[in-house]
Formats: structure tokens, sequence, C-alpha cells
């Protein structure tokens, strides 16, 4: 349709629609009303689709533009972070954000599903990064490196139900640091722990703890409590206690009972008095999983003695983690 | 298939993979090396599609990673780009790495076919970005932004046929300086070239100059050499004459006469004198895109003096560019 032809047309709608509203505002008889609401329809209906196309103004669900503002804030806080993991000996590598669709599937259990796929274009199945840790390990085999101190901060992707007001979206960062390579047991984890203080005492957020726990002691706990063993892994999905109570029973079938009983265990929180304390358990005791990983605990904390933190680290058997590739320490920074 | 059967399996085809590579060290008669060989591919068409699965470790194609030294000279790199932005005062914005589909199509003429998509997953239609301009472009329109000065590095997305070996990546990063508002015709555009010149001198990647041309110059002298008005565009997807007049005679079936009257202006490079030459010569004076875009030269050109920059510039008539949006001032920065 010409420019002129549409312009006439629209001229045509606009009248159109005048004389309707007057009519509806005269309260004139339903029946000539809608004659003219017919003739108006069939006006609109010769504009078709090739009327003005209505140009959506947005950024895709669940991602989100940065203001200069929110830039500036941004660049501080990073180049904090990146000043102590380079202090502690950290280099960083990038990696692409997409990967060979067969990298990352199967790595995230149930969370596979909520990958970004590309459309196959005639050449490989590709996916956006879920992770950066997936895409560590990728390099890490390729260029066969084994010993790394490694930092990355970069966007990842989740196809994820976002709850946007509350800060869950479907780009958002990762910061990753990782130690890989061989040493003595719970010595990089200790450091680990010693760079979240750090940061989070240099951001200035306020007062915080780092709760800390050990996969394996989740395992062993479950087991001690009568979970099945192929229930542990999609249990661990939520990160908290009440979450995942609510999540074993209602989802996931377990007996309120085992529940319960894991419920008794997750109340201990404290310091190295817990590791003592959960050693003396009868059930825990018969799993191997449990009492080796409660021995890590005792080291981890002691290391975190002689690095200053105890203060700011808490054993806390709530804190759970669902990704398979979790087997030892996994922690968590929170404001008091 | 059992572990074990698998394992007895292997051993049998190595040992016959042995006797087959005797008999051929032997030169033994045909007719008993491929009884062997057959042999050989039975035991092998029994492991069948059960055997192990090769998992093919690279990143995608066109992709690549970056390990930790080839970071420290990019984060050196892109320290002074940023420093030499936020001196001329500009500030940084982040917009998604995808981008709603219809926001990118259209707008990259005969390249809108090299965007990635990704897969419909019962939600939006959307696109990996191609470039940071047109999420620039979008960004302002949404916050009606009218004024601001800003830079952005980041990556961007190109299913092309990548020459990787040439440097060229389907992921690579861009770095877009713009100023968006209402200024003196030119100033922009001057400052723009200050700072590459700027930033090229202290990466001291060695002697460089910046040719510069204008956008429509282009377009009047290709009417001046009546080429049709539909063919300026995709003519300029090459950036230089010689690939543009292949393009032009080869695929797109222009005149070689027009396509060597073309080549007749191409060849002008120089300064402030080429203006006064171009701007005498009657037929490029019979197009008004010609010559505004001559005296825009002329006054991009006088600020370049201003700036102390005019001996790095080089105002060559054989740069070209391709994307739609491009209307003015075009300049690329080359290694003497």
């Amino acid at each position: 349709m010409a420019d002129a032809e549409r312009a006439g047309l629209q001229e045509q709608i606009k009248a159109q629609g005048e004389i309707v509203r007057k009519l509806k505002a005269e309260k004139a008889p339903n029946e000539k009303v809608e004659e003219e609401v017919s003739k108006l329809l069939e006006l609109k209906a010769q504009l078709g689709d090739d009327g003005p196309k209505k140009f959506v103004l947005k950024t895709p669900k669940g991602t989100r533009d940065y203001n200069p503002e929110q830039m500036a804030i941004r660049e501080g806080v990073f180049n904090k972070i990146i000043q102590c993991f380079k202090r502690h000996g950290a280099e960083t590598i990038d990696t692409p954000v997409f990967e060979l669709k067969e990298t990352l599937t199967g790595k995230y259990g149930e969370d596979s599903k909520l990958i970004y796929d590309l459309q196959d274009q005639g050449g490989e199945l590709l996916s956006l990064r879920y992770d950066l840790t997936v895409p560590f390990a990728r390099y890490l085999a390729m260029n066969k490196v084994t010993n790394i101190k490694r930092y990355h901060i970069a966007k990842v992707y989740r196809r994820d139900n976002p709850a946007m007001t509350r800060g869950r979206y479907r780009e958002f960062y990762q910061c990753d640091f990782d130690i890989a390579g061989q040493y003595d047991p719970m010595l990089p984890d200790a450091e680990c722990i010693k760079i979240v203080a750090e940061i989070l005492a240099s951001l200035d957020v306020g007062d915080f703890v780092i709760k800390v726990n050990h996969r394996r002691l989740l395992d062993g706990m479950f087991a001690a409590c009568g979970v099945p063993d192929d229930k542990f892994r999609p249990i661990c999905s939520a990160t908290f206690w009440d979450d995942v109570r609510v999540e074993m029973i209602d989802e996931k079938g377990l007996d309120p009972e085992a529940a319960d009983r894991i419920g008794q265990y997750v109340r201990f929180q404290g310091g190295l008095e817990i590791v003592d304390e959960l050693l003396k358990d009868t059930e825990l005791q018969k799993q191997k999983n449990a009492v080796e990983a409660l021995e890590e605990m005792r080291q981890l904390l002691k290391y975190c003695e002689l690095y200053g933190v105890q203060d700011k680290v808490v054993f806390d058997m709530s804190l759970a983690r669902g990704l398979d590739y979790y087997t030892g320490v996994i922690y968590e920074g929170v404001l008091k």
C-alpha cells in the first residue's frame, strides 16, 4: 500500500471512529451503532497487516540495561573484588558466551532444562553458558591445565522464571574464583573463605557472616535419616532448610518422618564444638561420608582461625547446594 | 553391553588389528589380508553405537578461550582505551547480550542473515546482538535519553564464515564510543578522530593513519557515476575499493564503465586540497549530497588541525561502509 493511500485510509478510520463514539455518547439505537462499528472494522481490516507495526521497545524478559550511574557502582565493586583476587595470586581467563550443547547438558541435573539453546543455523548445536564452572572445567581439560588459580567475572544465562523484583534475572553476573590442583586438604577452601571475608569487608555492605557446610556431610546426613540415595541430589536443589523440607515432602514424596530427622540435624549451627558434637552422633558415625566430612570441617575451621576469620565463619548444617559438581565444602555469605 | 564384555571385545579388536598390521608388513597375499580385515571389521561392528562416546572437547566454531597471558594484554589495552574515553567525559552503559529479534532485524541490510537466533523456548523471539550500535539506539529511545557521551566495550556475535587465521571470529569484541545529541556540525566527529589518534598512539602499535570519508559523498559519487539508487547500499558492504569493484561488476551486475568512473574518484587521497579539487568536479557539483558532504569534510579537516591531529588524518575516497546506519563521516585507523 502506498503511503498516500494508507494516510487516506487512516483519516477515514479516524473519522469513522468519531462517528461511532458520537453515536455511543448519544445512546443511539444499538442497531445504528453496530452498523457504524462494522464499517469501522471493515476500514481497519483494509489496513490489515500492512498497518503500522507496533514496535515494542524493551529488553528481553529477565534482562536489563545498566545506566551510567549503575555502571559506575558496578565498576567500583568489580575493581575491589579483582584487586583482592590478584592479591591472592589469581589470574583471569575468558571463555565464549556459548558452548557446544553437549558440553553443558547433563552437568546441571534438573536445572538443565533452564539452559538457553541457540537455533540450529546449519552448524553446531550451541547453548548459552549456564555458569562459569563447566566452561572452566572444559578449558582445563582442553588445555591440560592441572594447576591454576583463576577468577572469572562474566554473565551467565538461565531461562528461569525470574523474580526480578528480588534481583533474580535471566542474564546475570557470576563471579568465580577457583583453585585447581593438588593441595593440602582444606587449605584452598580456607583461602576462598578468607577471600570472601576480605571482599565483603572491603565493600562495606554491613555486618556479615559466612555460612559453611560440607556436601558429603549432607549426603551422610541424608543417608543417616533414611533418605534413598537417588533422592540426595534433587533434594538439595533448594539452598536452605525450609525450602528443602517442603520440596522433600511435597514434591519428592519423602517420608515426613525422615524429613523431621533431617530437621533435627539442620538446626546445628556454630563453630568447632559442632564438629565434636556431631561426631558423637551414633547414626552419623555409621556414615563414612559424614565422618570424613566432619574431620575436614574441623581442619577448615582451624585454618580459618589461623587466617583470623573465625568470627566471620559459622558451620551451618542447614546450608545446602544442589548441583552435582559440589563435592566438598560449600559456603554462602549472608548479611547479619 | 556390560563393561567386562566390552573390555573383552576391545582386547580382541586390538589383537586382530595386530594380525592385520603384521600381514601387511609381511606383504602377505591380498586374499589373506582381506580375510583378516573383514574379521576386524566384524569385531568393530559388534562394539557398534554402544562404543565409548567420543566427547568433543572444543569451543564452538569461530570462538576461542583467552588464557591468562592473553587476558593480561587485553586488560592493559582496555584500561588505556577506557582511560582515554573517560578523559573525554564519556560514561559507560551495559545492555543484554541478546535483544528481541525484531529490535535487530532489518537494521543490518544484507548482513541480517548473519544474526544468531535463540531457539524459541516458549517465550520471546530473541537474537544475539550483532553490534553495540542498535542496542544503544534502543537504549536511547527506551529511556528517552537525548544527550549522552558513552562507550561500551563488549562482545558481539556474527554467524559469519570466520577466517580465524585472519583474526575474524564469530564472537568478538567491539569497542564503541558514541556522542548522542545536538552539536555544531563535525565537532563530535573531530573529537572521535582525536580519541582514535590518542588511543592508537598510547597503545604503541606503530605508525598509523586514520582514513576518513563521508557516507553522503559516497552516495553522491555513486549517483554521479550512474549507479542506480537501489545499488548504493549493497555495493558498500565491502570496505575498500578493490573488493567493491569486483563485487559491483561480478555480483551486483553493475556496468563496468560506471565502475571505472567510480575508480577515478576513489583514487583521491589527501588533505583539505582534495576537498577543493572535488568541488570543481562538474559531475559531483550536480549531487547535493556530495557538495554538502564535501563542505562537511572541509570543516572536519579544519577541526582536526585545531586538535593537532592533521598529520594523522587522510581524506580517502576509497574508504566505504555498508550498513545503512552510516550517514555521515566514516573512518578507519590503519597501520602505515
